[in-house]
């Protein structure tokens, strides 16, 4: 079997490898790229037979431009991952946590630890990413500085970690997607535990997303996540976009969703994947 | 009648700050702080009558911290407005554009103008805000670096405009709420021309969205947004936070959110305010 090789965007000990590295068993390969762009056609171009992206977070929110690219390329999803986001503070081997004075990282991990960094009155020194600031820690050998990045970035760049659970919430988590060119098999038919995502558009009349959602209520399926927003270029025109539990395999499932397409104008089956819950990811729990 | 005074999160000059001065005729004074939480606070102290906060972006999607701090406080929503975000490139007065070598801004503010800055060969260097990007280059008197700021940073310290709209993509709206502690008074008996806005959670079963949407579409009220969000600490439940046109004072309104308060074990109105639609944000973009 072709060995997995997986696309990220981000420098390596980025959040979005670390959970590459959870999602999927050893061996795996991890292509480092500028932006999610670059993970999409990574992904298209076959230099990679896979690509991870982060969709939603917890306290951020969702990533629209993830969602922008999933319209644009014809990738399919075939797995999404729950990652908790833990950050820490890292720091050149030896270093004793008294003699840091600065404190480097993106300005959206240094707000997530607002407090633990005041309690330990370190000045804050923004940059352009997480990892990034690991790896310019080790380059310039600063012993008066620390970075906040995953513990997988101290493993890269092979620093100390001085704190960890440095977050304010610990509810931070990321969903990734896993992307890839074609659909992957299922074990057992029917599929069971597996969850569906779609986008569409809708006529901009009341009742239109009523009538769209009838197909699923009258047929007991589980929405997971519903979510609308506006249309580049054409203000109060909006796109939905749908999980729901089920797979496109399933008879009930395929019904709903060719109701679905006689009241859309747009409609695009994104992929159907295994769900993971969040009480199931023990295994970045316990790695960690 | 009592002079408008608004909070804002950020320095003086930021994009929440210009909003507030489209949004409101003058006389206003505008109050910065440090964190949303703490413009909330500004409110609820009476320190100001008004608050502002950035709550989507058309690009970055929504502001989650912002939806849970509307939660958590007591402030009534009066009014939104669309504000087109317009990165500009400032400097400081008679530098030439040709020596300008570092261009310093928020991470997502250099993101959004990647292509404008990589034709103009600059290197980019992170810092925490905008506006703060600004104050630092009129401290410091760098005349090597520029800045990605808003026009009205460019007034509050005094720089120079090398270069507008300089964003990849035009389609750059943040949608901000102003926030008071007691609802407006309306023009109109009945109002009309209104929206409100709303959020509840719903019991975790197949069809309770669909139920809940019956109580609009049963009685044809346009919906303008909805979202679900992961409630903290509790996986797999979610609220829903929900936009439509109408005024809480109209019967057709009144009577379905009396129904829908049937079906929600938790439910909360956050105000009814004005509609903006982003084709009259004409003052932003004549005074721009």
């Amino acid at each position: 079997m072709e060995t997995i090789s997986v696309a990220f965007q981000g420098e390596p000990g980025a959040y979005s490898e670390a959970a590459a590295l959870d999602f999927f068993s050893p061996p795996i390969n991890t292509h480092p790229c500028h932006a999610f762009n670059d993970v999409f056609d990574a992904v298209e171009k076959k230099i990679c037979n896979h690509g991870i992206i982060p969709i939603e977070n917890t306290l951020a929110g969702s990533i629209h431009r993830n969602y922008d690219l999933l319209l644009r390329h014809e990738l399919i999803i075939v797995g999404e991952y729950h990652f908790r986001v833990k950050h820490c503070l890292l720091a050149l081997p030896g270093v004793n946590i008294e003699k840091i004075k600065y404190v480097h990282s993106h300005p959206q991990a240094l707000a997530q630890c607002e407090s633990s960094l005041t309690s330990l009155n370190l000045i804050q020194v923004p940059e352009s990413d997480t990892a990034g600031s690991a790896r310019i820690l080790r380059e310039t050998a600063d012993k008066t500085s620390a970075v906040i990045a995953s513990k997988h970035a101290a493993e890269v760049y092979d620093l100390q970690i001085l704190k960890e659970d440095l977050e304010d919430n610990p509810e931070n988590y990321t969903r990734f997607l896993i992307l890839a060119t074609e659909a992957s098999p299922y074990d057992q038919n029917p599929p069971s535990g597996y969850k569906t995502s779609i986008v569409f558009s809708l006529q901009n009349q009341p009742g239109a997303l009523f009538k769209a959602l009838s197909v699923f209520a009258l047929r007991d399926i589980d929405l997971t996540k519903i979510e609308s927003r506006p249309i580049p270029g054409k203000p109060w025109e909006y796109l939905f976009y749908i999980d729901f539990l089920g797979h496109t395999s399933n008879k009930n499932s395929q019904r709903a969703l060719e109701h679905l397409q006689e009241l859309t104008p747009f409609f695009r089956l994104l992929g159907s994947y295994p769900r993971h819950s969040i009480k199931n990811s023990h295994k970045n729990e316990t790695k960690e």
